[in-house]
């Protein structure tokens, strides 16, 4: 069994609304130390197969057709073996 | 400077609707493999502070105070050193 941890970012050239609103609110919090936010998707996905490089290929596929807008946005993942 | 990766989920005994979907989705897909998917946020934040405490301090203060429900979700945080 793996788990996938997958995070999901808009690509650099795209301006990313919601951490500017978030960067807004934690200076107004008076937060000074901030100084750039990105805020993103996080995904922690358990599969059942004990094969590494599948899973890999698995997690690549799916990302790519259901997790990420490819228009817009990144993905990077870490699998990690678990119990089970 | 620091890099604080923030992740959020919401606690173990809520229902994570959004994780289900992507579930079914995926299992629509025949990606037969997949067992459970939490779906989150997922933040990464600058901070341009050399002490390693304060930015932790910051870190832990400002995502009880906005990023997360405290009602719903729980957090948890890698800060990272980085040039700048």
């Amino acid at each position: 069994m793996y788990l996938a941890k997958i995070y999901v970012t808009y690509k650099p050239s795209i301006l990313d609304p919601k951490g500017e609103t978030v960067k807004d609110a934690l200076h107004r919090m008076e937060y000074a130390d901030v100084q750039d936010v990105v805020m993103g998707k996080y995904f922690e996905i358990k599969l059942d197969n004990s094969d590494v490089n599948q899973v890999a290929k698995e997690v690549e596929a799916f990302s790519q057709q259901l997790l990420i807008n490819v228009n817009m946005e990144v993905f990077r993942y870490e699998l990690e073996k678990i119990e089970g």
